[in-house]
């Protein structure tokens, strides 16, 4: 039985899961986009990945067929950057003590946020494979010093091939147990990246979709954020598992070849 | 106005805090553990420090005047050692997957368990101010393999000159999160540390008191181990502060100069 709404105006995508599982592309999800395209339905690809730049992302997906733009994609680390920018008040730089990889230290650049370990505004948290504790507590410092606290995303754990990996939010939680701090979470479930791709897509709430397969994380963030959702069971959260969630999404399928543009 | 109790045969006593604070001893503690050395009333440190190996403890407590021999120190590493061995019922010798300092990996050595990487019987966390995003992983990975967790300590920061730094209870939150496994904490307020000295110096319960300056940490771990307590007021919990807690340590004294023996 095939869904259909021809309503939407834009479209959200989440990645892992819904266009793609690790590197192997979803072919109906290729193909969901490609119409898209075709039809000329704007669409931003929204993830909680902090550590890849967008033109990175932007090239995975071309090679997978999938029509992509870099500035038709959003990261944390993008939302982390544009937060920082709209909370800075004042005339002078924000100041910045950033963990992370080149996908969070690039959109710290070039937001025009300054790298500074001694006493910065704010602290900045992402995924980082080379964290050291040295790093931890330079952080933790600058948070007791009043430092404002931002993390990427609140991912515990990351699928690895040898099982479960530190997600962003795991490490994160070095900081908070430290300082008693917890940060500003920027990744979805929170809201805030969805609003900001919706305010770069320039359409109303009720015209933007949001598509993705994990509940907890893509489908909150949606219901949270106040747009329609469609949950694809291709990924983390299976079709049968949504009768028991508090609120559920607008729309489900099982794979994006029941969905009718 | 001075307590007295003549009947306690044996004495725990907690370092920081209590016997010193940072690199400053406090004079009235070093005075008693004098005076309990004079009537040979036997006593041992039971410190949640995991780094510092029992040789140095003793070392830095003769040097502030304290008379103290290497047997009678007792840390959270060589609780973790001796849980181990009392754990493993296997012929061969226990392997264990260790991230820490100096203190855990000799307690470790010393107890004749094997550090192995590769999927040991037991993963043990302690303080290490070298941690790296790998070493979690690694541990990570051999708690997902089914490596029984454990950790020296669950204490979330620790006091430095720069304010409070990372300690072992946020380093062991990593692996925590990471695999939804918690560890099990050996140092105080869990009472097993309390129960392996109380062996040591081969004295009943009701023989033994516990002395210390945090409330959360050493009265909780005397209460919990059935042995009896007084509480110091030179350290982390103020004596006022007492009346709101859940269960009264036996005795309390703003200083050990209000203490008789």
């Amino acid at each position: 039985m095939k869904e259909y709404n021809a309503s939407y105006k834009a479209y959200l995508f989440d990645l892992d899961g819904t266009i793609y599982r690790g590197s192997d592309a979803i072919p109906e999800a290729v193909d969901v986009v490609n119409r898209l395209y075709g039809k000329g339905i704007p669409y931003v690809f929204v993830t909680n990945n902090s550590t890849t730049p967008p033109r990175s992302v932007a090239e995975k997906l071309v090679k997978m067929g999938v029509p992509c733009r870099e500035d038709q994609v959003l990261t944390t680390s993008m939302a982390a950057a544009s937060y920082i920018k709209s909370e800075h008040t004042l005339p002078s730089a924000p100041t910045a003590y950033v963990i992370g990889e080149a996908g969070l230290k690039e959109a710290v650049e070039s937001a025009g946020i300054v790298e500074k370990e001694d006493n910065p505004d704010y602290v900045v948290m992402g995924m980082d494979r080379e964290l050291t504790y040295s790093k931890a507590a330079t952080a933790a410092a600058a948070v007791q010093n009043g430092a404002v606290f931002i993390s990427t995303n609140a991912d515990k754990a990351m699928p690895s091939e040898t099982g479960f990996i530190p997600g962003n939010g795991a490490l994160t939680s070095i900081v908070a147990l430290t300082t008693g701090v917890e940060p500003a979470f920027m990744g979805k479930p929170e809201p805030m990246m969805i609003d900001q791709a919706r305010k770069l897509l320039g359409v109303p709430k009720d015209k933007l979709l949001l598509v993705g397969d994990n509940y907890e994380t893509d489908i909150t963030a949606g219901i949270r954020a106040g747009v329609s959702t469609l949950h694809v069971g291709t990924g983390v959260t299976p079709i049968h598992a949504l009768s028991s969630k508090p609120a559920l999404p607008t729309h489900a399928v099982a794979t994006l070849s029941d969905w009718s543009l």
